[in-house]
């Protein structure tokens, strides 16, 4: 079954809340959800993980944690604090990883920033070893250097690891974010196994906002199906996460959008699946 | 006297035509401007280069080539054929530099926009060699890879001078579209002198459009010094270039804005020379 590893993020399909999204995602034979926090808010976490249990569909991942960085100790603290929640709902649930948005504050330097993401991600181990649940960076695009992450590259995914370890440490790569890198290839290879994670959606062209014009694949201009074979290539087997933010796309019928979500992931994901040189 | 190496973008004073921007620019001691192409139309090449010499401005670069890639060979032929207009003009006017924004086509694949940029820039450079007018290759910011660049880094920019020669090849480092880069110590090391243009302003949080809402030097995260150094220290002895697209301070009365960039040349990106770790 072609669908077998496909998974929805929540925040994809914004307008349905956890037991919505469960019931609309296993009517279509989607089996895979990367939950978002806020879509647990409302009911303790033995219930949400029931409703996922009951549909048969599998968590991929919990989203979201990091955003390290902060302008004073105590702000620091509360980070590793929310940290740690995140890793004990991502285990409640039962998803096997914890994405990581780094943060960066724009009052700190480039390099303050990475030292305080590189010791929050280190302070987290613990916890996360304690529970079984690995943490997964995700390098974000460059436009969000100054206040989202300042982990911008596979490769420096790949530097923090070298320096804190892998056995409780990988990398979600978010086509969104590292197509245009032109150290891709090496650093994929690089990281092999490291990455546990891949996202897809489509980069615009224009894009007219900095965070909710993603499209869906197929709409853009990234080879999609050429980095699934990259990450494959470095040994990545897990489920394929459709991440899309999009007022545009959010603002359609969401049954028709999971439809078409679908019919895109077949069609600009999977489709190809030989390791070959990008299109053209 | 501080404003020596000071040069500013027509753009960034949009309202003034050429005469007005080189009358203004004289009156305030700022004794270089950056040549944007649409400033030369309407009048014979002599007489914008008489302009600059009355008022003894110095053109540091005209702007811009570039835009390779191309889905027909026609097209190709056509932006080949514009690079050698622009070095001509720049040649006419006096400029020592083309600035190339390089281009790239979302219906391409990277490496084939890659590709074509590298043939592109290839075929300018016999006619460079012969007007003595190098061509300064700008990585843009990777937000710009779907059609503006396909080269983003200042390391992408030294592999191509490594295949291509540094005869007549150089680089334009705007520190908007660089400061993120994790690499961008030990690639401005690498390029040295190859380092031909420095251009600032500065990465507003938040940034709301993807073109016109840069900032005044100050008003941003960059560490615009920190990045001089890192070029002074490389070899770099050249004009600053103020280039700044703002719809906000576009709306603002021209004359205080130039006054404000003046002050924010000195306050931001001159003081403070000698090579530091970046602020916190």
């Amino acid at each position: 079954m072609s669908q077998d590893r496909l998974a929805i993020h929540t925040i994809t399909t914004k307008a349905w809340d956890l037991p919505t999204a469960v019931k609309k995602y296993a009517a279509a034979n989607v089996p895979g959800i990367g939950v978002w926090r806020q879509w647990l808010d409302g009911r303790p976490l033995t219930e949400s993980k029931a409703l996922l249990d009951d549909h048969n569909i599998k968590p991929a991942s919990l989203v979201r944690g990091g955003f390290f960085p902060g302008l004073t100790e105590t702000e620091r603290q509360a980070a590793l604090d929310d940290n740690r929640s995140a890793l004990d709902e991502a285990a409640a649930i039962g998803a096997n990883q914890v994405v990581l948005v780094c943060g960066a504050k724009p009052e700190l330097s480039l390099p303050e920033n990475r030292k305080q993401i590189t010791e929050g991600i280190a302070a987290c181990i613990d916890h996360a070893a304690s529970l079984g649940v690995k943490l997964a960076i995700e390098p974000l695009h460059p436009m969000y250097s100054d206040c989202r992450s300042a982990i911008n590259t596979i490769g420096q995914c790949n530097d923090i690891i070298d320096q804190l370890g892998d056995a409780h440490i990988g990398i979600a790569a978010d086509v969104y974010h590292i197509w245009w890198d032109p150290q891709l290839e090496q650093e994929i290879q690089r990281a092999g196994k490291r990455i546990i994670g891949f996202h897809v959606c489509d980069w615009l062209t224009p894009t007219t906002d900095f965070l909710n014009d993603r499209g869906l694949m197929g709409e853009g201009c990234i080879d999609i199906k050429y980095i699934r074979t990259l990450v494959e290539a470095a040994g990545f087997v897990g489920p394929i996460e459709v991440e899309i933010f999009s007022d545009r796309h959010w603002a359609r019928d969401p049954d028709e959008f999971l439809t078409d979500i679908i019919d895109a992931y077949e069609k600009h994901v999977l489709s190809d699946s030989a390791l070959k040189p990008p299109k053209h």
